[in-house]
């Protein structure tokens, strides 16, 4: 199945057989100060040069978060989003839960924006799946629900299941909803991890829609993030998730490994293409 | 189900409700010139250093190989593996293809090696089981037979089946057969690594049995290769590898933290004893 995201001059699909998209995490104020400061003031070089970093490491896509306390997202995510766009050839992925900051994003920008992200509590679906249909774009499906996050996979993977079928009552197509089955920190539950890499391969079997996770939390708190995180991606990819927002700075080599190792990467061209790029300054 | 090897006071359990399995890959003169003129020497001094060191870093087994062109393995097989069981406490993983060596040298260990390997060649089947069968120690089986290394996973997951009926008709069961579905580099072929995985899950799914995987070769002549090698480890534990012959040296610590996202680690006990044993000099 594809979900296509486009920038006004460059598409990124999305889908089991291709290779795994990187969604850039890094223009998102939450725990860093400097971007937090930036976006207040308005000091939009900085996240310029944050786009232009991640988009070089080898981000697919990138995420646009500008959720700091006290700002005015109708405004400002549309002002941010738009500039990104215009900083960059790669398509986005508008992230916030405000139904009106991404309706006043989807207007004033081109191409096909991914939406992160619609999830699975009754206000989430009524207020975010009318602007996806609307607006003709992708959307990602936390799945959480009005009790919570689920601790098991049986109900996650039901909630994936009606966040799909409250979508295609408004006629909303499957290939619009890309699952994410969440990811807490292996840290507070050392049973974590097992619960969404078996969310991940059962959504792909039941519903064979596309999956990303958000593919840094799941290290929070624990010595050698890295790691961590690096297992956590290969382990992910491997069960049948297509795509991760994630740090492309640190995290492409390992995900272009893992895509050569799935047989996804003919020639090895891609993974050789990347470290010829990127390989370390001391080399 | 379970596969136990021993030495004489310690036991190691290779199943997939544990954790993984790490056998210490380093006492192998193939590619390590000054191990390979200490072996031919009887300088065993270095010989129990790589052994200690190995174990330090949280080799669990340790595989014993020495084979140096011009050495008599049937003299120093036994000798080596003596040596390293009285240097340290753990089971010990006897590689040779040579049946007398294996036999020479399961005669004078404690406990209950496993023995490296047999495979699906006639001549092979026909030399090695016996001794399984002797000595009542479990066996390392690889996917090959008379025509070579299958490129597909078909054939690999038959010549699988065909070591498990050879062994069961000499009464040998099958907790005592760990298949290693053999990688071959994705440097030549670029699909490699994804029918060695498809053969690691297959087997798994078909018989259940403890599996195996030499982990280093996969990156040979690509660059940044611990990268590769820490992709394919975890992807090979997602899809139901129980054990492998490895750099514990550099790959523990991403052995342990997908033993943590797979569910088998309670509380990261173990992950994080490791990173407290292990953690680098620096912090």
């Amino acid at each position: 199945m594809d979900t296509i995201v486009k920038s006004e001059t460059k598409d990124v699909k999305i889908s089991s057989d291709g290779p795994f998209v990187v969604i850039g995490e890094k223009i998102n104020p939450t725990g860093r100060k400097k971007l937090a400061a930036a976006l207040k003031e308005g000091n939009f070089e900085y996240v310029k040069q944050i786009a232009l970093r991640q988009v070089a490491a080898g981000a697919d896509i990138l995420d646009i978060n500008v959720g700091v306390p006290g700002v005015d997202e109708v405004d400002l995510l549309p002002k941010v989003a738009k500039l990104v766009s215009e900083t960059v050839d790669s398509p986005l992925c508008l992230d916030s839960a405000n139904r009106d900051a991404l309706a006043a994003a989807l207007a004033v920008l081109p191409g096909r924006p991914l939406v992160n992200s619609v999830n699975g509590e009754e206000a989430s679906l009524e207020a975010v799946l009318p602007v996806i249909k609307e607006f003709d774009v992708p959307v990602i499906g936390l799945v959480m629900h009005d009790d919570g996050i689920p601790n098991d996979a049986d109900t996650r993977v039901a909630v994936a299941g009606k966040i799909i079928e409250r979508a295609a009552k408004l006629g909303i197509p499957e290939e619009n909803i890309v699952i994410d089955p969440l990811v807490l920190t292996v840290g507070a539950d050392s049973s974590a991890g097992a619960v969404t890499l078996e969310t991940v391969r059962r959504v792909k079997e039941e519903f064979g829609v596309n999956i990303n996770l958000g593919a840094s939390n799941v290290s929070f708190g624990l010595p050698d993030r890295h790691t961590i995180n690096q297992a956590f991606l290969a382990l992910a990819m491997g069960a049948g998730a297509t795509c991760a927002i994630t740090d492309p700075i640190k995290l492409t080599t390992l995900i272009r490994a893992s895509d050569l190792l799935l047989g996804k990467d003919n020639f090895g061209s891609r993974y050789i293409g990347y470290w010829r790029d990127h390989k370390p300054k001391e080399d």
